[in-house]
């Protein structure tokens, strides 16, 4: 009963990845968090998702321990819990290898804003994190990999309250919200973004990036006190 | 009682952009007209597709004052307005960020003309409006992208009852119809159009632009008073 | 009941196009002859896939003359009368839009024969007839459309029953077969060699054509006295 | 009842196919071993999915003769029996023409190894074999595809208990697994690796392979003894 209410969001947000189109099999994984109690409810390891349960959602704590469950969780479950503690205000995350915004990580670019879609909802390129050094990936990856995403954000200094998303170089992209229904949301629209880009850049190889006054104000109608877009 | 009939029309326009493909989320809205009554019905802001009924749709008149309806409507609805008021035989206009369409839109490029499939439709490469300068955008900004179109017809010498689509640079298409029905039908058509174009590119990048005699040859077979095609 | 088979055959044989991806709305159509009365049923102008049924199948001659019907015949009536006329032994014809094979067509290029998926179906490349000359557009186009495709196999000494499918310059895919239901087969045998050859030039634009061997062996694996697929 | 198994086995994991957006039409076929009897159980040629049925699929020992079954096996039958004679711990064989795979094969490269995904099943470039000589052709050729494969690893000296894909040259991917479904879920994986890699060359022409301490790590996540991903 405790936790019923994360495994619920969890569970959800989970199910969402495959209607989107935005995973193969299990290469995906959603977690939501319980502040209060100081855990996450996430994905367990390599289950398919037609087998998924509320259930079957893994408690873990924010060191990466696992509280509550019979399974394993995500393998992706340490990079989670750095986020969660670093980053105070997040309530859910979104991990997956969504085609496209999977090829531009491993084209180790960061995706230029070409246009409007891209600037309801975020002000600046999608960052991509650089390869971590061996010795990192020798360690404790998966943890570092959260390391890796919050000194990208730092060095760039980026607010992850803004900027929703990012890609992981070599490797895949994370995007994270509010609640994990917001970060699932924030998946499909990087995922359509990278699409879009990636055609921009070869109908047009010298496209510009998208002139300031147009980010501000798209951002500015989707965000922030005069924001006038949904209900 | 008054309203039913476009509220009915737009919702049910509203209703086959999802299935035709055309829209992640709510990235897309649908207006009818009614001319008699100086007014349309139009998608309320960011509510998703699934959620919509005819009685949401809301009535706006054409100066984007909301007459009737709960909700806030459209973002879009100054553009659709300023279209409504400047264009007086139109009867429906869409608006989506389709994947290929937004592409070529972000790209600040005309689709050329290479095939029947186009002229069946146009006889012109789908224009592609420039940027609009800095202070229209701080300004009355959805206002100003409906003058964006109007103004792009007018250099170019475009009739928009002949050519019912474009796109607006950095941002995504319009299209519009005698009704919201045809307008829906032409921003599918603009997609196909923009997907086969980009591909017509990358097999030759010197594919020649379809020739004169075929142009009028399609677009007669489909318009005008010596078509014979439908029934 | 004198028309019931190829009505029936026309039917669900146009009734594939849209379950196998071929068409968006009404720009496809398949026809099925009876070659002891010298007609063949073909889908109405303009009609959308879902309100065909058998009955609304249209019977036309070899001069493209309705015999029978009550709607107005594809506008590509023309064509087919010509083709049933010419090549003696076709059973069934289908036009498509379908986008990569269109996407060739408007770039002017044959497609190579890159692999055994290709020689499984044809020896050659997939021909591409060049645009025709101004006169035959402004006159007969749909009757000229029917020599363009002839005179290119006469040109390039290729044997319709042999190579089932080609390409109208600026235009689109045309497919055939002894049956109707087999052209529908080749359509989409088509559009996918077309994707397969497009991305094949990406991944390396200097990949080979297929070696006259494997051309040879892949085609005699399906066709011919010595075959040994299916059943 | 003696073979029931096996059957039961390969009708299940054909039948994945067109599910996973695997085939066209019959351009594909899976097989499953039973090692006790020396013999497998493999897709009837030209049989459509949507006829299959367990009791359709035909026995076929390792010299690749038929031991029972009313229809006539896959025409690709005796490459199956090749490999499950000479690699005596594989459980299924798949091959299919998907379309991305296929592309990579019919470009004669082998796919580069650019990311995390593609190092979660594998630490080399997925091996393009090269096409045969055409002696072995014009002999019997489905068995020499066989060797074509096995010689393809001796000479990069890959192990087939470690590298479970590959990309026959001109033609088209195979892969293989422990079981028939795992056989199928490696053509999924292929796939999807296929259409990466080729997105990744696009946004970066000069995008580096993914470097050893990433690969080694990723596919230790997933095999071998300190894996730990997964029930």
């Amino acid at each position: 009963m405790l936790y019923e209410q994360i495994r619920q969001e969890a569970y959800e947000s989970n199910m969402q990845l495959p209607r989107l189109g935005l995973v193969l099999f299990t290469f995906g994984n959603v977690s939501s968090v319980d502040r209060t109690r100081g855990v996450f409810a996430i994905k367990p390891s390599g289950v398919p998702y037609d087998k998924l349960t509320p259930e079957s959602m893994v408690i873990v704590d924010f060191d990466g321990k696992v509280v509550d469950g019979s399974l394993r969780p995500s393998s992706d479950t340490k990079t989670h819990a750095v986020l969660y503690r670093h980053w105070t205000s997040l309530g859910g995350i979104v991990h997956t290898h969504s085609v496209y915004a999977t090829a531009w990580a491993q084209a180790l670019r960061d995706i230029p804003i070409f246009g409007t879609t891209h600037a309801d909802h975020n002000t600046v390129d999608i960052p991509c994190a650089p390869p971590m050094p061996d010795e990192m990936i020798k360690g404790n990856y998966e943890y570092e990999t959260g390391f890796q995403i919050i000194n990208c954000f730092k060095e760039r200094s980026l607010d992850y309250r803004e900027v929703e998303m990012m890609l992981v170089g070599n490797h895949a992209p994370f995007t994270w919200g509010k609640t994990a229904d917001k970060a699932v949301y924030n998946s499909a629209v990087l995922e359509q973004v990278a699409q879009m880009a990636m055609y921009t850049e070869q109908i047009n190889p010298s496209a510009p990036r998208l002139k300031e006054a147009l980010v501000r104000k798209h951002f500015e109608r989707k965000h922030g006190p005069d924001s006038y877009y949904g209900q």
